[in-house]
């Protein structure tokens, strides 16, 4: 029999805070940021880091910007106590950065806590302890008192402990762990005692930490968590209130924004949410969010792709092609319709407005991402995206008709192969279409005068049969077009015409796009040649190749 | 130079709702539900589906319980033209399932989508055109007017092809697309004109879809855009709003969850959110988050492993092993506090008063995910994950002192070679510690008398040296123990004792794990036998064998 039966489970309950602030709320300036990808992150590892991994990832973080690092839980593990270890005796961390470690609330623990962390300069010393209903209850079977008690004397210990250590800056930061399951009152009675014996100030605040250890609701509800804890906690102007989401709901981002907007000061996460479960937090998506919107992340997150490396090479876990911002298809648009408005917005960017671009919420070019990979065709793709390649890669500004025709040759392809084409691949559809094709017909010479009207000779070549035409018209085109005539015994008429540079400088080409009729039959043609004249004879020719083909050329 | 700079992008402005409900909701049944992976899923893939891989997505979504399903853009595209003939000629949409199919509002393009519904029993024609300013301005440099003449013209083309097709049930759905993006009071204006022009009524609704097509803020600001739509829209009991949001910001979740609670009614995403860039909302996410809750998600998500799968399969993308509700690792604990706490909840769970387990938000089992994986060792575990292992798979109830004993046997490993350790290696090693260390001395034959005391007469064997211990005492521990204090010459003192049966029925076998002060000397022993007596002795001569490996034993 499955197990499959929501009616095992309690609805959250809500939080009676009817006259929220948070709601009108927008964050404006980034939080405090605090990486704990050397201990949150690395604790979840199917394989911890090794020292190594460890410096890697800790110089990132540096590189980055964080200015507030965890760097383990040293009284529970060896390699976390001797990689802070070495961080302090190779000198590794830079005079702004401050390293933080978690400790239980327990005296042995406090102490190796403490002995880890010999000689460094600055540090925060994270206390913690259980404090939801959960815990309490089942793990502990501790009355409320007996928790605040070990809280209380954790962080005395680590007064006490932390006054022989004069020359390092100390900080305290406390997580009531498991807040989300904590009652808000309890959560502030036992922050209230944990403040009441730091004795923080204005100046040196103690960090209050309110983990989302499991997130078990919806991001408002913690959001006015938050905003109840902030209005009840006393002295808050000597506190920072820290958050710690987790993501089981796939909202942790989400919490972690909301949560600032109720009055939080600090967040602390990981890079691409690596950590316990379904993760932490993830700093990039929640920093790139505010980037987005004009504010200053104050982490660089510039070299996307380095960071993506980095984190993979140390966690062993791929980030997914769909990660937020720096996914592989993050900026990919394979859709005809949005290919074509990216194409068009593109085009149509002034910096003094700010981005503006569909689909596109920023350039792509801020993460090192080009834009040869936004567009990539399949057959989900249309004329836009097929275009934009075209112009992008090779410079060809298909007309609209052009584009339309072409596309469609495109996708009878990608439908047929069931898959996506490269770039190369559009290119030589193109080419074996409008320009390589042997069957095309064309220019070995011409000699043009021009008195009243234009007269035309051209030797032309098609399928290794030479030939010559001659006619006479208003310009080359018009004498081309009445040469062949009466090649083909047919009308012809131009019905679509366009052209433009190749390429700048004095080896310039010039490409001709053009549609005719020949007789009832819509003909397309395209070439590339030397000079415009070349290349409009050039499409004319490759337009009619079909129907000249069938036709005995007069000899040469 | 970089082009990171966050000062070329625009805050996204704020709704003015200031009496906003939606903070004070709760969900407390399951929206409507409508999966488009095979439509918004499908185009974002850089290999689209075969038709095959589509059939075989298409049976999982009906077996979930979907009970509407869009299938495709049938006018832009072949194969998706084809699948939806596949669907309808095999006969394989079942009768309480409706599909729903996309396309532009365009006159070719809406021929073409009700030619590929023909024959169809239920069907939601899904009508598109962009509204944001975006694409108004920049990419069809159309007025509001025009841009609502497109939807309404549509709309009526719709409307006039289906009328002559009464044997199918039809709906429609319409879509401003960038509905984020779109000015609120403009959004309105457009549905409203739709409204107007397809007459729904309370018993028949037609569907107006809010896509954020690109998530462009915080959730909350989404939930109020909803929100203020529901308020202005009119004939609001003709209408179903459904919410259709992308994961740029990574809240799509929280966006629809947010969203629901604003008034709407129903939900479009697709399973692990694949879609577009960052993809769509998942549907596995929001739907496990309601059950979680307590509310019938209904949907059926047991078979998760099979979903997986599924998709795996179908879109090429793997799921994260963080992936909310279903990643390989999102119940898998390796730090040492919360696998003690893990284990200490687990075995206190009371039915009747719902699920309340610490880090674990639902159980395991719901989703076809067994214990064994949940709790799994590395050198971030402790004593509680240990003890777990060996109980779980052992049936080795360790007691506390032994378990803190045992796991920093276990973390010296895990810490030495960096890595996990599978569970098979936690029980090697338990077993060469403490059950066949080949220098273990071991009982062969025992003889017990009781009277007024027990008098034990022992052959014990140790590395391939035989021995006879007499020695007489209260009970049969004690009469050992005064015979080695005899053989060693040193006080021994039991300081730690308890014994369990390993197993049921006949062929029940008894562990003992005991604990001796040897002189100062502390020692360890733990013996499986086929009774009690024989485990107790066994247990002290583990213990001691150490000691007496230096003594001579007086020969037999």
């Amino acid at each position: 029999m499955s197990r499959y039966d929501h009616t095992k489970y309690r609805p959250f309950p809500p939080v009676q805070l009817k006259d929220r602030q948070w709601p009108d709320q927008v964050i404006n300036k980034a939080p405090i940021w605090c990486s704990v990808d050397l201990r949150d992150g690395n604790q979840a590892l199917v394989d911890p880091m090794t020292v190594e991994q460890k410096k890697r990832l800790f110089q990132l973080l540096v590189k980055i910007g964080f200015k507030q690092i965890e760097v383990g839980f040293p009284a529970a593990s060896q390699p976390d106590f001797d990689f802070v270890r070495a961080l302090i005796e190779e000198n590794m961390i830079p005079d702004d950065v401050t390293v933080q470690v978690l400790t239980q609330a327990r005296e042995h623990l406090i102490d190796r806590t403490i002995e880890a962390l010999q000689g460094v300069r600055k540090a925060i010393v994270h206390v913690y302890n259980s404090t939801s209903t959960v815990q309490r209850e089942q793990v502990f079977r501790m009355s409320r008192e007996e928790i605040i008690e070990i809280a209380v004397s954790g962080v005395r210990m680590v007064k006490e402990r932390v006054a022989k250590h004069p020359a390092t800056d100390w900080r305290l930061e406390y997580s009531p762990e498991s807040f989300t399951g904590t009652e808000l009152d309890f959560a502030v009675e036992i922050c209230d005692a944990v403040v009441k014996e730091w004795q923080p100030t204005p100046e040196k605040k103690i960090i209050l930490n309110l983990p989302a250890t499991v997130e078990m609701s919806t991001p408002n509800v913690f959001a006015d968590q938050i905003e109840w804890f902030c209005r009840h906690i006393a002295q808050r102007d000597c506190i920072e209130i820290s958050l710690h989401t987790h993501n089981d709901r796939g909202c942790a981002v989400a919490a972690a924004e909301l949560g600032i907007m109720a009055g939080a000061d600090r967040v602390e996460g990981t890079l691409m949410g690596n950590g316990e479960r379904t993760g932490n937090m993830d700093v990039i998506t929640m920093a790139m969010n505010l980037y987005s919107q004009g504010v200053d992340p104050e982490l660089y997150l510039a070299d996307a792709q380095e960071i993506v490396e980095v984190v993979e090479a140390c966690t062993q876990i791929p980030v997914n092609p769909r990660h937020p911002w720096v996914g592989e298809l993050v900026y990919t648009a394979f859709s005809g319709s949005h290919q074509d408005a990216i194409k068009k917005s593109l085009s149509q960017q002034k910096p003094e407005q700010g981005w503006n671009v569909a689909y596109l919420p920023i350039d792509p070019q801020d993460l090192g991402r080009t834009y040869e990979a936004v567009i990539r065709i399949n057959s989900q793709s249309g004329k836009g995206g097929v275009a934009y390649v075209l112009e992008a890669d090779y410079g060809l500004k298909l007309p609209r008709w052009l584009q339309v025709e072409f596309a469609r040759v495109v996708q009878a392809r990608t439908e047929a192969e069931a898959r996506e084409l490269k770039r190369q691949e559009i290119w030589d559809a193109f080419d074996q279409t409008y320009l390589s094709n042997p069957m095309l017909a064309e220019l070995v010479s011409y000699k043009l005068e021009r008195s009243d009207r234009d007269y035309l000779t051209a030797v032309i070549r098609q399928q290794g049969r030479s030939g010559e035409l001659q006619g006479e018209g208003k310009g080359a085109l018009h004498a081309l077009t009445e040469a062949l005539k009466q090649v083909l015994d047919q009308e012809i008429q131009i019905t679509e015409y366009s052209e433009h540079a190749l390429s700048t400088g004095s080896d310039a080409k010039a490409v001709t796009y053009i549609q005719l009729k020949v007789g009832e039959q819509v003909c397309c043609g395209v070439a590339i040649s030397e000079d415009t004249v070349a290349a409009n004879l050039n499409a004319v020719l490759a337009a009619v190749s079909p129907t000249l083909a069938t036709v005995e050329t007069q000899a040469a």
